[in-house]
């Protein structure tokens, strides 16, 4: 908040719409941040869901010393595929939308023009142009959340693809006979290192122990037994962070699981170094928010691939991978650099690229 | 070979140099063929290299009724790694080029300007110049030979990557245990479905069946056992083009490998289709060559694939995937399209989109 008199329609807001938050920045044109609010996203009715939102973007708004009238485009990232042009989400699984008009409805409740993207799209553009990272032109940001996919900037454009599903890399198969995946087939890189896959696999592993088909049953297992129970529903509640922190602790379940995961990511990175050739791949999501835990197996990986082969070592510079800091708001920041973008507004503003804006609220 | 006059300085010659054959293509500034030419590869010493090339080359301009001084521009396509802006060859493995300044020796030689290009990039950017498979504006070539790469075009550009390393998917890693790569790592794309391992993964299975490792030998491996070496000579000499037609004759050993070639190539389409969602996927190259035998696996994979995901569904749509015929000469039509691109000629010329001109010589 400060005293700076607001013209009208000065304002841009971003919200990103994630699983379970919804986070809000309202920015000035150059970037300034005004406000930010943070609420639990709307998971009832999808026909309530525009409503509730326009409700947290007026708090943030008003939190601004602001109206919406003194808004001039409002960019929404979206965890699923849209249709930009009609501002409709064709498909947000993890939220049951199904072609929801999301952007006229938003539209119609405040009065401000509105812009969707699909979130990871939206926060590859907003680092590519804040710079977060260094002036790379072509980079791409690995999202590992609830599903794995990748925003890819290639020569300072988005490349959605022709039918906006470039960088569904999350659907790459990685183990042919491996657990089936949402989406129909067996083994996706989803069902291994994604969230959910490294929350279920971790609860098998558990079970089996319980019952006795841990051939490798340790003194730390047979103590771990007695709260197997406790760990598991913390699991359930809190999700992969806690396999995790399950993993640090020296469960060896755990441990394992994760060390799949960094194995499978690793993976990712090297396809996405081979396929696209950019010269940064940012990870986020929340799964990489485990912080060292998350990265120490990706980079151990990476570093075999680069001892054993000198193309590998060539594609994956010591610089190429970096990890999102969890409090950067990427995704806000991407929907507020797709409101920028629809107003017209110098793409590359050297105001965005300061790096202490993105702690801010973190 | 026409009796229309030459204008100086009006022809454009594409030479794409293959692992075992050179073609050449002498052509007018709208595309029309005056020439055409086909020689082994020279694989003496590098530094005789750009001597050979040269002379065929001026054969071909020969046969064209013209002379060097009629040519405006000379592009080269090189099945390796250039370095465009010097004219330098940085790396060609198969033929055994190291920082080879092949574009400045053979302006030496012939007095012509003359542009390199990676062969699978060149071919990518000329399939797409000449709309063979209708006007897609994004598409890749996945080109299966001696090694297997992806030229990428999206929008309308060539996409090269930071490094010009981008498409080189054949070492994506598709068995994590498996064979050991030329690049070092263990299990790359190249390693199931390169022509070289379609053909020592053969070669390895009739040992194993002559010293009776095979556990599920039949008949037919019984009656096959004694011919076995002429089958494994013709295999060592014409390549995995004899493994397809072993397995067409109904080998077993060879059915296998042919099977999991094309599985493997299903994947590699699938991993294009995710990561760039491009409307067209043209497959090239040797071992493609191999026709039906080669294509029907890697149908039924994808088949597979569609049947089990909506997704996998709405990405592999049925024209998606185009196998190049055998004479279309993609190559050295790539090397006139990087030739016209740097007379700056328009780029989407209506006559180069005749598909006749495609078999011509073929």
């Amino acid at each position: 908040m400060n005293a700076r008199a607001t013209r009208r329609g000065n304002l841009v807001v971003g919200v990103d719409i994630g699983g379970t938050k919804t986070a809000i920045l309202v920015c000035e044109a150059d970037g300034t941040v005004r406000a930010r609010a943070v609420a639990p996203t709307a998971v009832g009715a999808p026909d309530h869901a525009a409503a509730t939102i326009a409700t947290i973007v007026e708090g943030a708004i008003r939190d601004a010393n602001a109206s919406p009238d003194d808004v001039a485009a409002l960019g929404v990232g979206v965890p699923g595929r849209v249709d930009r042009e009609r501002g409709q989400v064709t498909l947000a699984v993890n939220l049951d939308w199904h072609d929801l008009p999301l952007g006229p409805r938003l539209e119609a409740a405040l009065g401000i023009p509105t812009f969707l993207e699909n979130d990871v799209r939206a926060a590859a553009l907003g680092l590519h142009r804040r710079r977060l990272f260094g002036p790379a032109e072509s980079l791409a940001f690995l999202a590992i959340g609830t599903g794995i996919s990748a925003g890819v900037m290639l020569d300072g454009v988005l490349h959605r693809g022709a039918h906006g599903l470039a960088g569904e890399i999350g659907h790459v198969i990685i183990e042919p006979e491996g657990t089936r995946c949402a989406c129909g087939n067996r083994g996706c890189f989803e069902t291994v290192a994604a969230g959910p896959a490294i929350v279920s696999r971790t609860l098998a592993g558990w079970a089996a122990r319980r019952n006795g088909h841990d051939d490798g049953a340790s003194a730390w297992s047979a103590d771990a037994d007695h709260d197997a129970g406790d760990e598991a529903s913390r699991v359930r509640r809190i999700g992969a962070e806690a396999v995790y922190a399950a993993a640090a602790a020296g469960d060896p379940v755990a441990a394992d699981v994760v060390d799949a995961a960094g194995r499978a990511i690793a993976w990712g990175i090297h396809l996405l170094a081979l396929a696209y050739d950019v010269t940064r791949i940012v990870i986020g999501g929340g799964v990489s928010h485990a912080g060292d835990s998350f990265m120490t197996p990706v980079q151990r990986e990476l570093d075999r691939y680069r001892a054993s082969s000198p193309l590998a070592a060539e594609i994956l510079l010591p610089d190429l991978v970096q990890l999102l800091p969890a409090g950067a708001d990427a995704g806000a920041w991407g929907a507020v650099t797709i409101a920028r973008e629809s107003l017209g507004l110098d793409v590359e503003s050297p105001t965005l690229a300061r790096s202490s804006d993105m702690h801010e609220g973190g």
